[in-house]
């Protein structure tokens, strides 16, 4: 294969949704160059098309669009690393979901920020796509977001096919703020469906976890209509109910008694909503909005409250 | 028990629902009186300070606040039946979810239009609250819609208690369309989950669910906020992804290759959704509204189209 700067995507972050994502553009007919750590590249065979490196700069060079799937932790610390020449990219897409705890700064701000000068075009990438189930080709719809119609065009063409649909927004703060929610509402899914297994019980949550998403959103400058789309109602159901959401694994095990400690050392790999819980805390106390459940959550996560307190009145 | 007209409340419907809503209210302390046929009537002992009979005259005569809990096809049949002087309620709760065929009216038109003369206050009840659940106590919220607030105060004092919270609302359209149309996607998500399953294809049809429900809400005339709530998005989870609903059911059995009329005698009890695909196809119709997914489902239903037409694009 010959790595053609025209057209070959640059995938960041070889996690379960880089993985994903990479396959689906290579599949779709684009060359595609997958970067991670030396130890988190995959050791299988890659699919047609596509080529692993542990070499951040020959990563970036090759191309003039990367999608960004790094754990929301460590992004910041990537995007330093980086040399500003090698931020040549002419669309950056965005896959972290979290909010920095100092900044309060959304993922999507933070690469926004630290790329400004580059000119990069910002997509963020959103929506009920577990990542498991998209490598298996199962029928997924997501939205991408952005202030650029053009970017838009560009990223849906490079990722839609037969079984993966693309909508498109110009709301990202919701768009973004969805998918960082839900993560912390699906360890108290987590919770309840160990707890207090009933679909009245869980649709009440979550229907609160919407409530208080549109909330959160309102004051952020988010549309409230955003929320009952594919990033906001769709992922929260997603993450919240499949077996394989780490955030849900979270709130399993800390039902089951285990320490909250002791529960991420187990599931092994980040789970995004544990940070979130405190940020989206923070940022709620900033704004002065009411989250309910989103504090009782934090309040189990960070203070020691009983699982349990999680089905007290709202 | 000395039934007292003052603080007796009539169920009509011994089906789930009205067992479900009588032990409620029986156990918040509240006479009961539930008619049903005679066949359909319970045969076990009743809890107390809940009385059952096959007598229609006795049990209206009996309360100035009854609970209507009767499949929609039977609705207008059994009020046409009960002579004027004993419709002198002063609130009537409705628990039917449809709209009538012919008329295009929802069952709470239906029961407007039919005691309107009685001056009695309607109440819509609505929600996630899979009866069987709510019997067995869990942990259950629901949304009660009139335009009267003192109906309202009555009603949600009558039901809440420490398992069953209840918030309310003005739009009577919205609350009550969101009940009426979870019931046909309910179907759809039967035969999803069998054909297709995984949470991200679920998720996509869900969130088009919800969207179709405010596109049809919108040109009704309700408040597109009220679907995102426990009556729209709440009972459309509840609905499509507990296992007793009666609607996923069908769509299960028709997915495994039932024909729709084997299925519903497998079933043996009313579904709703089955009705109601009928009925919203020709409202959505008649207000000129496109509703690609419950199309679909109408097709599957009544013009033999495959189970998996479902999965293509919309």
């Amino acid at each position: 294969m010959t790595l053609n700067k025209k057209n070959t995507i640059t995938v960041l972050g070889a996690g379960n949704m880089g993985m994903a994502l990479a396959k689906v553009v290579a599949e779709n007919g684009h060359p595609v160059l997958l970067w991670d750590l030396k130890k988190f590249l995959p050791k299988q065979k890659l699919p047609l098309r596509m080529k692993a490196t542990a070499d951040l700069q020959e990563a970036l060079k090759a191309s003039n669009i990367a999608v960004i799937a790094i754990p929301s932790p460590y992004l910041r610390g990537l995007l330093k690393k980086i040399p500003k020449r090698l931020l040549k990219h002419e669309i950056l897409v965005n896959c972290s979901k979290g909010i920095e705890p100092g900044s309060l700064k959304r993922m999507g701000q933070v690469l926004e920020a630290m790329t400004r000068k580059s000119g990069a075009r910002i997509v963020d990438f959103s929506g009920p796509s577990i990542a498991n189930e998209l490598q298996k080709k199962e029928l997924t719809a997501v939205t991408l977001a952005s202030h650029s119609p053009q970017a838009l065009k560009k990223i849906s063409t490079l990722f839609k096919n037969k079984y993966f649909r693309v909508k498109t927004s110009s709301d990202l703060i919701g768009v973004e703020l969805g998918g960082i929610m839900k993560n912390v509402y699906s360890i108290g899914i987590g919770i309840t469906d160990t707890l207090r297994p009933s679909a009245n019980t869980r649709s009440y949550l979550l229907t609160q976890a919407l409530e208080e998403m549109m909330m959160l959103g309102k004051v952020l400058g988010a549309k409230t209509e955003t929320f009952s789309g594919l990033s906001g109602m769709g992922d929260l159901i997603a993450t919240c109910l499949s077996k394989d959401s780490r955030n849900r694994k979270l709130g399993e095990a800390i039902a089951r008694g285990k320490s909250v400690a002791a529960a991420q050392k187990e599931i092994g790999q980040v789970t995004e909503g544990y940070y979130a819980a405190v940020a989206l805390s923070a940022l709620a106390r900033k704004h002065r909005v009411k989250l309910p459940l989103l504090q009782k959550i934090h309040r189990i996560l960070y203070k020691k409250a009983s699982p349990k307190t999680l089905f007290d009145p709202l």
